[in-house]
Formats: structure tokens, C-alpha cells, sequence
């Protein structure tokens, strides 16, 4: 026995027979298809919920994943470096991160005392490295990435590697004199993504969305279209505008009618569910209802949310515009404490001064409106403004965009799509270096001068699966030639006749000699459509087939299609460097 | 601005004015060179105690070390492969580590009330892996290895990458069907470590060691010598024996005098300090006198290690006899309670039964002998087996090794050398596939058994730092061609005069085209002093000088060398493709 074989295998080649973590026949079915045909093939393995095993296979697709990503990233000026995976508590709690963060973030002790959380993302890091030098002007820009584990305390992990508690994460912080130098770095990291995804052959559209615990003004995702993807975004048709659902915008257009008027009024109308049935049962038209919505945050403080009946609220948007971590929904209780009456009955008469008032955009210039009467079973209509209640000073957008709505171009209209976010680059402006002391550098006048950031993440385990998810037919994977585990999967019929297995293992040679990665099947006891199905679940690019039918030639098959045809030896690698060469 | 200038640069090339982390000309001085010139360098920084940034310039040579022992572990059968992270409680509880190894683990507990600890070393994990799948003896041996971070909750970490709490360590594992299979990849992996450092620049020694909390029967250490090191081993000159001083035998060799029983006595003898002491004050040779030395165990267990006066007791070797994790020193009061008297007089006469004794084979067939009275200030001599104290039925080695005693050949000497302890291969056999669950195999005959196991570690940072404390000057690094950051240090002096500088980038770029990685000062301020002893500090093998007096020539000098010469264009291509091909 011995490790080694009479036949040798190094890094670019494998035989299956000696393959750690070989093809499962069967395994609890998934539902999304990546996770299947990732355990299935034997590139995955899951250790506990959210935390998996790269098996070999798995491995050499996710390093030349990185190895692409590397790249591009060293194309467009970036430098790879890594920081400690345990990062202090101290530095998170520099930047309040560790309570906007918190649920996503684990706590760790060292038997010293000291205090770390394993990193989620890596800003007050870097930023902690940084101020250790003296950097001037001249130092930047600086564009600095690793390649390392990250951790999220998810509450539900997904099958598979699209949401996990742990994976290896491409992120990048660049630092820069001022906004305009930054503006060129981010669309040089979006240049970048798109070549990075292009050359894996993923599709993907930027996206505006949300920068969650992350900080800054505006990023956008990355996304890949897909049924089972969670970014729900809206796209015009052009795409010229595409925003998740959580900061989508849109044209609310709505008719400021200059009506006269009427008395307000308190109406009985009692259980009314939707704004539908209200208006039908007071007999006005949807667009004079309103809705107002309680909410509560971390702090206490209750917030009436109002729009125009017509819209729903977006917490998102509401989050960011009173500058809240946490925001839930009012208690039924605290809604009979500040209204004085059960849920359903909101309005903003005679709110009590305690709670804070935030109109969507969807209220201005309305006149004659209804809204909850703050008291049971009621409801006032005809509010007006000035009249009945303030005006407010400032009105904000807190509505949630919907398919069909008109575009902010005011032209198209928004169409519903749904994505994998496999990377996303964010604006961090001068969020951490207000935070941080000493997030500074020395202008060409000799003063101290803030700097001003970017960030930029790939998932590197979810851009895998997501790969899988677009490339793959009902037998298998269909792994781009440019991230397959192997190029080639060299298969031996009939071994038992020792002429052909010496062809076989002669043409293995050959493969290996030019230097070509190959996976060879070797084993004698297998049935050749049990030989083929592994081809085509591990869904290497070329197949290749000789038997006792192949004669003195090769059976050249591309995986995804379905032709084959018979090669001579010089035929095969004419092909072979053909290939590798485009 | 923007990140890209004229000269563009990929992975293979920097601009030293664009480098992240440059080199620093003061920093606080460390008592490890490694430490200081790794750091002054600009190849890392450090985070928190024992948690290191990997710079730009540390990034590469580190990744060039794990390409080289990649290539090795591939080349000798091993697959790639790599565990999550955070290891599930429940693992290391199944083989009792979580006691065994538990100040140097840190617990970790999710928002769901999961239990990990962040990854020590990973043999549950590839356990657990493997039991998942239903393997035969067909499937063995494997040997599957990762690079993953390591985490040790280390009391005091020591400057530079030498003691860390987080590290990269490649772990390999392998199953075998036996012990004469597993012993056939102990040899390979034996092999496989030398020729990885060799290809480092490190000689190593392989050194007979203790296997901590990692279970076995026995292992070897691969320690490069270094007056630094914190591995005490003893060697004899032909190095046919190495061992740890945790483990090392010698050749007792005590002359069993078959002297006449005299009658046993008890003697005052108040505070004697040492053997030597004693013996004087008795009138006895010191071969006659006895340590009993008492140790309590984490059970409570006491335990009396008995040993001929002129040795000293190792303590892992007396762990290991009684199946201790943790053994201290008997306090005052313990060993009053069960000797009767204060510490200092311990003997075996009249101990309780209580008291577990164990007898170093120093102490079979001796005549005569004194042993502590247990009677405080006093002593009993002309102790005797059979009519005294009843003779054990075994006796253990539990000696420590002293540099000068023979070695266990019988013939030469034992040297003392300290080593950095670079790697270590263990054989585990069945300690794991004892206390996991499944952790079997099908045979031949459809029997299910247990496998055997080994493990292979090394360290990557602390190799790193290694090659740093052996291939250093006065002036900084000297690295090995092979690990350096770039093969290239190209220097452009007068770089104010264009026509300088057009020939400086020309090269630049000639060496760019041939695939050659060059780091090019290309700062325009900095005095030729100083690039030069940035260049010396940085340590790549070779300077390129293109300044006014070079004229039409380059200037080559190679690091640690003093000579350099004046090569016209294609000389230099000439001497460098000698280089890169041999």
C-alpha cells in the first residue's frame, strides 16, 4: 500500500479512485439545486448548519475563483494583505459598530480577559492599521484587500453556501484625499466586478441597496438574476435605473387637486381591513386614505410613520432617516398609550408630543384627507392642512417602491427581479474616519486632513454556488472551463483488458506532460454509465472516453453537449491547446 | 489621481512609492531579529499581542511558503482540503481535548446557544467528516491536509510570528488500515518535511518529542537549530538520537552494588539543600541518596515519584505513566498530610496507601539507600528492598535527560542544542478511532474496524520567521530566492534626469515582459543612501542599479554579497533566466 501509486499524480492531476470525498449517490434533498449538486458532486460537505467542508474538488474551484478575483483586483491597483481574524471589541465599540452590528457579531474571551468578536467585515481594522503610520497625501489612494474568513451569527442559514456563518470573503477599503479621488475609485471597483464576474461567467447587474451595519451614504449589490436569489430589486427596462427594494425610488406623481375645503369630520367605522375597504365603506377614493404606522426603537422613542394610503412604508428608508439600529413595530399597548385607542385607528391629531412625526413625501399639498381618528373604531376625513394639522417642515421618502410603479425617470416603469448579491461596493465617506481619532493623513500644506473611504466585498463561497446555479443541467454541474476542478475527465472503459488500460494510462501521461489538469477515472469495477454519471455531476469541460469501441482514437464530448466525436491523439491536443489558448 | 499610473503593475510587480506598509525606520526594538526586521521591513505589524497584520511584501513570501509545501504534500499523495473554523463543542468533548487541551482553547457560544472553539488542531473535525461516509479498506490510505488559521489562547505570546495566537498551520491527517501501512507514511511525510525545508533553506533536525494534548504514542519534532528556540532537545554528535528533553532517554547505567543489607537508621539532618548536601552531611556517596518528590494530579490523586538521587524527575514523562492532564507540585499541606512532615523529607516509608508511587528504574536493585524519613529534619539510610520497603512490581522511566549522560546506545554522549520547532508528525494510531463514534472502515472481508491514524503539522508564520533568524545581516533580511517578496530589487537613482528614468522604467518593463517580479524604488526624493538600505533591509536576492555613472550598463549585486558588476542588457537577461532556471 503507500500513498503513491505507480501512477503519479501531482497537483494537476487525480485519480479518482484515490479522490477524497468522491461523488454521493444520495443525499437528503435540498431544495436549492447548487446545495444538492455541491454535496452531491462532492465539493461540499456540511459540518454544522451554516459551516461546510471544502472536499478537494470543492477547493480548486474556490482558489481559482480567487485566484481571478486576485487578478483583477492587482489589475485595477489593489494590494493583498490580511489582518487577524479575531478582531478587539475595542475597535468595534470605537465605531458604535458593536451595538449596530451586534446580532450579526459573536463575543469571545481570552483567558486573559481581553475581548474580540471573529471579523464580520474588516473597516476599523484596517483603518486601526493605518493610523499607525504617518501617511501623507502622496500614500494615497491606497486600495488594500484580503482574501479571509468572515463570521455572521445568522439566525437561519440557507442550503448550501448562498448564506452562511462562515466563508471566505474578498474585502477591499480604499482611503483617499477627498470625495472626487474616491468617486474615480469606485467606479474603478465596479469596472472591476464586472470583468471579475464576466470572466466567471455570471451576469450581473449593480444594483443601489441598503448598507445595512456597514455605514456610508449609497453602495450598490451585485447581483446575479436568479428565482431562489434574496435581493428582490426593481429594474427599468433599460436598466438604466436598478435599486433594491429596501431604497428603491420611485415617481410618486401624486395629483395635488386644489379642492376647496370640506368640514372635517369623525366616522364610525369599525374592523375595516386594507385601505380598499375603508375608502369603498366611506366613499372616498384610495388616494385620499393614509396610513400611519407606530413604530419603536432601540431607545424608546415611538415614531409615527404616515403616507398616502395608496403606499406601503419602507422600514429601511425610516431607519436610516431617524438614524435607528433597531426598529420594530408599536406594541398594541404602546398604540393605546400614545393614541388612546387599539391598532388601526392611527392618525396624527392630537398625538401627544412625545412621538415623532415622519411624512412621507406622498402627504404634500394633499388636501381633504382621511386618516384614524386616534380613537376606536373611528376614523376623520377631510383633514386638512394648516387648517387641521401642521405642515411639516420637511417631508421624506419612507415609501416602498412596488413593480409597476413609474420609474424616477418618470418614464419607464419598474419591473420586479430577484438576485444572488455575490459582491457589493460601498461609499464609506468619512463615516469611520469621524469615528476613529487619528483616521488622518497629512495634506500637501502640512495639515492633518480626515480620510475619506470605499469598500468593496465578494462572497467568495456564494459566487461558487451561484456559478453552479446558473451553470448546471439535470445530470450535473457545467463548470466554466476557467473554474472547473479539472479540464479534462479522462475515463477508462473495459480496464480489465490490460491493452487498454496501458492506453489509457498512456494518454494520462501525456495530459499530464502538457501540463493540462485532468481527473481520471481508473476504476475497474465501475460500469461505464455509473462512470459517465460522475462525469457529468462533477461536470468537469471535456470528456474523454477510450474503450475497446474507441479503437486507436479518443471520444472527445464538451459537457453540455451532447455530440461527441473521435480524435486522434495529435487531433485531441490541437483541440486541447485550442482551448487553453482562447 | 486614481490607483493606476503610467506604469501599470500586476502581481508580479510594485512600485515602491505605491507600496502599502512600507518600510519603517524605527520601531520599538525587539529582542527577536525575526521580529524586528519582519516589522521594520513592512512584511507585518502587529495587531494585538500574538495577532499580526500579514503586509503586501508578508503576503507574498508567506504564500510562496505554502506553495512550496503544497507542491510537497501533493507530490507525496496528500489532498487539499480545508474544515471550518469554529469546531463544534461537541467534537472535542467526544475525545475528552476539551479537558485535556482546555487553557489553550477559548469557548465560543452563538446567538442560538451552539457551543464552538475556534480550531487548535483538527483531528475531530476530519473524524467527524469521514464518518459521514461509508468507507472501505479500498479508500485507504488518505491523507487529506488543510491551511487554515489556528488559534491558541497562549498565556504570553513572544515577539515577531515565533509564538502567536493565531497562525496558519497546514494540518494534514491520514488513515490507514494499520499500523504497518500508517508506518510506511510516517516515513513519507518524514521525507516529505525534509525535503519542504530543504527547499526553504532550513536544516531541521527531526527530534523525538512529547505529544501534548494532540494523544499518540509518539512523535517528532522538526526543529531548526537556533539559539532562540524554545525546543530543548539532546542529540548525539552522529545525531543517531535526537530527542526533547520532554522525552529523552539516556543509559542509566547504575552500577547495582550487591553490598551487604546494614541496618536501616534514622538520622537528623535539618535543611539540607540538594543531594550533594546531604550526602556530605551523611557521609554517603550521592548515588545512595533518593528524591520522592510528591504531585497532585486534577482528580486530587497524589502521587510520590521516587528516583535515585543524582536525577532529576521529568514531569511529562510521569503525565504520561499515570494518565494526567494537569500534575503540580504537592502543596506544604498536602505533603504534610500524608507524609507527616514538612516538605523537604518525603520518603516511602509508612506513606498511606492513598499515595500512588511511581519508581524510576534508577532506583532497581540499589542497596543501602537513603530516602527522606518522613519525619520532619529527618532521614532514613541503608534503605533495602524486600526487608524495608517492598520492591514494585514495575519500574518507569520518568528521569530527565542531562546533556553529558550517555546516550541510550550506550556509547556517546548527549549534546544540548535549542531549536525552533518549525514541524512535528505524530503518530496518533488509535486514539481518536478509540473514543469517536464510526470511526471504522469496512476490510476486506466486510468486517468493520477501526483505522489508524497519524497527523502532520507546520507552522507557516513560524516558518517564515525562522528563515528570517537564519538569513539575516547586519543590514536586514537575506531571503532564499525561492520565498523572497520579488526576485528584483530595481533601484533608479537621478531619477530627476529623464533620461535616467525613461531607461529605468525601460527595464522595468523589460523585466515585467519576461515574467520576471521586480519591486522598483522608483521614489525621486529619497537619497541613493536610502534605497539602498531599504533595499538591503527588504532582503531581495537581487539589486538592480540604473543611475548616472552606470551609463549604458546595469548594476547587479546580489544580497549578501558585497561585489557587484556592470552588465549590459543582455547579460543581465542572461543572468537572471540562469537564476530563475536553476
Amino acid at each position: 500500500m503507500g500513498l503513491t501509486t505507480s501512477l503519479i499524480w501531482y497537483t494537476n492531476t487525480m485519480l479518482y479512485s484515490r479522490l477524497f470525498g468522491k461523488s454521493i449517490k444520495t443525499i437528503a434533498e435540498e431544495k436549492i439545486i447548487s446545495a444538492q449538486l455541491l454535496q452531491q458532486g462532492g465539493f461540499i460537505n456540511e459540518s454544522t448548519s451554516g459551516r461546510y467542508y471544502f472536499l478537494p474538488l470543492g477547493m480548486r474551484v474556490q482558489q481559482k475563483i480567487i485566484m481571478i478575483i486576485k487578478d483583477e483586483m492587482d489589475r485595477a491597483g489593489g494590494q493583498e494583505m490580511v489582518t487577524p481574524i479575531f478582531h478587539p471589541l475595542s475597535l468595534w465599540q470605537e465605531t458604535n459598530r458593536d451595538k449596530s452590528a451586534k446580532y450579526e457579531l459573536t463575543l469571545l474571551t481570552d483567558r486573559r480577559g481581553a475581548e474580540f468578536v471573529p471579523g464580520g467585515t474588516a473597516e476599523e481594522m484596517f483603518v486601526d492599521l493605518i493610523r499607525k503610520y504617518q501617511i501623507s497625501y502622496k500614500d494615497l489612494p491606497i486600495n488594500i484587500y484580503q482574501f479571509s474568513n468572515k463570521f455572521r451569527d445568522e439566525m437561519r442559514a440557507r442550503g448550501g453556501l448562498l448564506r452562511v456563518r462562515e466563508f471566505i470573503m474578498k474585502d477591499a477599503y480604499s482611503f483617499h484625499i477627498d470625495e472626487e479621488d474616491f468617486k474615480k475609485e469606485y467606479q474603478n471597483m465596479w469596472d472591476t466586478y464586472k470583468r471579475i464576474f464576466k470572466r466567471l461567467d455570471l451576469e450581473t447587474t449593480a444594483v443601489e441597496a441598503d448598507n445595512g451595519y456597514i455605514g456610508g451614504d449609497y453602495c450598490h449589490e451585485f447581483d446575479v438574476e436568479s428565482e431562489i436569489g434574496e435581493s428582490r430589486f426593481l429594474i427599468t427596462e433599460d436598466g438604466s435605473y436598478a435599486a433594491h427594494e429596501d431604497v428603491a425610488e420611485f415617481n410618486k406623481h401624486v395629483e395635488t387637486e386644489h379642492e376647496e375645503f370640506k368640514p372635517m369630520e369623525e366616522v364610525e367605522g369599525k374592523g375595516m381591513i386594507g385601505v380598499e375597504a375603508l375608502a369603498q365603506y366611506l366613499k372616498i377614493p384610495v388616494e385620499k386614505t393614509t396610513k400611519t404606522i407606530l413604530f419603536e426603537t432601540e431607545t424608546g422613542e415611538v415614531v409615527a410613520a404616515v403616507i398616502n394610503g395608496i403606499y406601503g412604508i419602507n422600514e429601511i428608508k425610516l431607519k436610516h432617516i431617524i438614524g435607528s439600529n433597531e426598529l420594530k413595530l408599536a406594541t398594541p399597548e404602546t398604540v393605546k398609550r400614545v393614541t388612546g385607542a387599539e391598532v388601526g385607528y392611527a392618525g396624527i391629531l392630537n398625538l401627544p408630543s412625545e412621538v415623532r412625526v415622519i411624512m412621507d413625501d406622498s402627504m404634500q399639498g394633499r388636501t381633504n384627507f382621511e386618516m384614524g381618528a386616534n380613537k376606536t373604531d373611528y376614523h376623520t376625513i377631510n383633514i386638512n392642512f394648516g387648517r387641521d394639522i401642521e405642515e411639516p417642515d420637511q417631508f421624506y421618502d419612507i415609501a416602498m417602491a412596488q413593480p409597476g410603479y413609474t420609474a424616477p425617470d418618470g418614464k419607464q416603469k419598474l419591473i420586479e427581479k430577484r438576485g444572488i448579491e455575490v459582491g457589493n461596493i460601498f461609499q464609506l465617506g468619512y463615516y469611520y474616519s469621524n469615528k476613529m481619532k487619528r483616521a488622518t493623513y497629512t495634506d500637501a500644506d502640512g495639515q492633518i486632513q480626515k480620510y475619506y473611504m470605499g469598500c468593496y466585498g465578494i462572497g467568495v463561497g456564494r459566487t461558487l454556488a451561484t456559478i453552479v446555479e446558473k451553470h448546471h443541467d439535470d445530470k450535473g454541474i457545467v463548470w466554466p472551463a476557467q473554474v472547473a476542478p479539472y479540464l479534462v475527465h479522462l475515463i477508462g472503459l473495459d480496464l480489465q483488458d490490460s491493452v487498454i488500460k496501458t492506453k489509457v494510462e498512456k494518454l494520462y501521461h501525456e495530459l499530464l506532460d502538457a501540463g493540462i489538469e485532468v481527473l481520471y477515472d481508473d476504476r475497474e469495477e465501475a460500469r461505464a454509465g455509473e462512470k459517465f454519471a460522475t462525469a457529468d455531476l462533477i461536470g468537469n469541460p471535456i470528456r474523454l472516453v477510450i474503450s475497446k469501441r474507441t479503437e486507436d482514437k479518443v471520444e472527445w464530448k464538451k459537457r453540455g453537449e451532447t455530440e461527441s466525436t473521435l480524435l486522434t491523439d495529435t487531433e485531441l491536443f490541437n483541440k486541447l491547446n485550442l482551448l487553453i489558448n482562447t
